[in-house]
């Protein structure tokens, strides 16, 4: 699954092209440089550390998937990169994961992986991300191996549905990049009889895992929060309503302050849009709590005072309207996510 | 015209209900304090505010419309208030209106007031806004007065024009309030003969003035930045383009460290999504310059370098789509907001 964003950089390009033609094999990720909008160049030093890869792994060209991370509009440093990859492929090894979720950082501040195994197969990730973090895609990189067995295009059958309960329902701060990817890789090792509500528990544990170690691990955050919306009248209408609220500017200040401000987060639900139009909120039927603490109820203020001392701030708003719900993690906005992005590239 | 959020303070609710029953004659404002999701005590506190102002100048209760502007969530003052409406109403005068412009003030650092005069007419404005501003409207409360001479109904038709180019083409934070208001009163006292062309420049020329000066002062701000987006294919992609780059934490951060991360500008142009779906962009089309310097074009960077050491920073964006296009003003997003921000209530 690759990010949804109209300006798609190069290695995306490149990668999802070689699907059409091949299952993958391998998968070869740069960190610091995004290979974004940087025109045919761009898509040539894409095509080369992918046919390099290739060669030294002895796998054709279209077997090997390639992303990049970090800058964009600037050239991938190509010479850089062909002269470490044979050092890369020499030091591959089953232990390696974790090596690789630290290669693959920006500004991430500690490495993402995750693992849930059964008697009989086990689900593996590493992921990268911290800021320009927003669902459909998030600005991540992930990378899931597991040894149960698929047949060829099953994986991203299994994938969207794991994608949607997790990276697509985590945000830092709105924007989404030209770079996002989640890779799901199955070679059928386990040699396993298929119980395929096993495996998407455990696809599913694995992905929700990596998302929150991307949101816990926000740009400057010093806090996660967790929208929980319950009783809204659809999906769609539950959807929007909280992940307005995991966006909103003032919502996620507060956060940082400790501020129980609770009126932002009704002032947030009333302006939520789906696709479908204006998100359906009453103000008279909702309830909202703070860390379990009751602070609007019957149309009116409870006069509740939250516990704000914690490293989780809960946000917990019934609509009381139907029976839809949705859930969605993000941050607080620091004075240091500001400094983080005001001198990236400067 | 009347906040979009479905969540409504009790002003608005008051001063709806009074504008389908009366002509409006008065309006009586207090800052600091929101009026909003306070229930039935809200609401009758609006009432009270209104009758006790239409007492005191001998109006019907519908003739009176309140707004109110500050914290969400906490109970109005309606003593304090009714033992100070006296003093309010015996000072007003012709030349009162920069003393109202403050006395609405919150977060605001400076009062907001601008005029238009012709040989025939005049338009007067004040407003007050300076967080939670983003456009349908942003959060933030105008009043704009003119002799011209309007029939009943007519403002209305008139205002929503005017604010369509101005009050919804502003974003501080991308917060949409539940109090916004901007109320258009006109008395004829003029009695020149209508050119409505000549109202209709001088009313926009006001609130775009308004806006402007809402988003100079916006939250903790040091740059002002004006997006201009052209060649779109629709105006609803134009507007939705220049939204999303208006209201992009990254774009905003960068702009805050005078960085030139043109990059963010892209990656934000290729997410917008209108009410019809996502706006039509093709980056080898498009054309790109930070203050009149070229930064992208042709698909590939230009490498020029933009002086980024300006008050306002021009975005332009160039789509090389079609013929629609649209402006947008916003601010960069700094230490200050988030200070400001995360300690509002406590």
């Amino acid at each position: 699954m690759f990010t949804t964003n109209q300006v798609q950089a190069a290695p995306i390009r490149v990668s999802k092209s070689h699907l059409r033609s091949a299952q993958p094999q391998a998968v070869v990720i740069n960190s610091g440089v995004a290979n974004a909008v940087n025109g045919a160049q761009g898509e040539s030093d894409a095509i080369t550390m992918a046919s390099e890869t290739a060669a030294l792994l002895s796998l054709s060209l279209e077997e090997v998937l390639v992303l990049s991370t970090g800058l964009i509009g600037v050239p991938l440093p190509i010479d850089k990169i062909s002269k470490g990859l044979p050092q890369v492929v020499a030091s591959l090894s089953d232990e390696g994961g974790i090596d690789a979720a630290n290669a693959i950082m920006t500004t991430d501040t500690r490495p993402k992986h995750s693992v849930a195994a059964t008697d009989d197969f086990a689900v593996g990730g590493i992921a990268k991300g911290s800021g320009m973090i927003h669902p459909a895609l998030a600005t991540m990189l992930a990378v899931v191996t597991t040894d149960y067995a698929l047949v060829p295009d099953q994986a991203s059958e299994f994938l969207q549905a794991a994608v949607e309960s997790s990276f697509n329902r985590i945000s830092v701060d709105g924007d989404t990049s030209t770079n996002d990817a989640v890779i799901l890789l199955a070679n059928g090792a386990a040699e396993a009889p298929r119980v395929d509500t096993e495996f998407e528990s455990a696809l599913q544990q694995v992905c929700r895992d990596l998302a929150r170690q991307i949101v816990e691990d926000g740009e400057g955050a010093t806090l996660l929060i967790e929208i929980r919306v319950s009783s809204a009248a659809t999906d769609e209408d539950a959807v929007a309503i909280a992940r307005q609220i995991a966006t909103s500017s003032l919502v996620k200040t507060a956060a940082f302050g400790r501020d129980p401000n609770w009126g932002r987060v009704i002032a947030a639900a009333g302006t939520a849009t789906s696709d479908r139009g204006p998100a359906k909120v009453d103000v008279d039927r909702l309830e909202l709590s703070f860390n379990g603490t009751a602070l609007f109820s019957n149309g009116q203020p409870t006069g509740g005072e939250p516990d704000m001392d914690t490293q989780v701030l809960k946000i917990d708003l019934d609509l009381g309207i139907g029976d839809a719900g949705a859930s969605y993690l993000s941050t607080d906005l620091t004075r240091e996510y500001v400094s983080i992005n005001a001198d990236y590239t400067t």
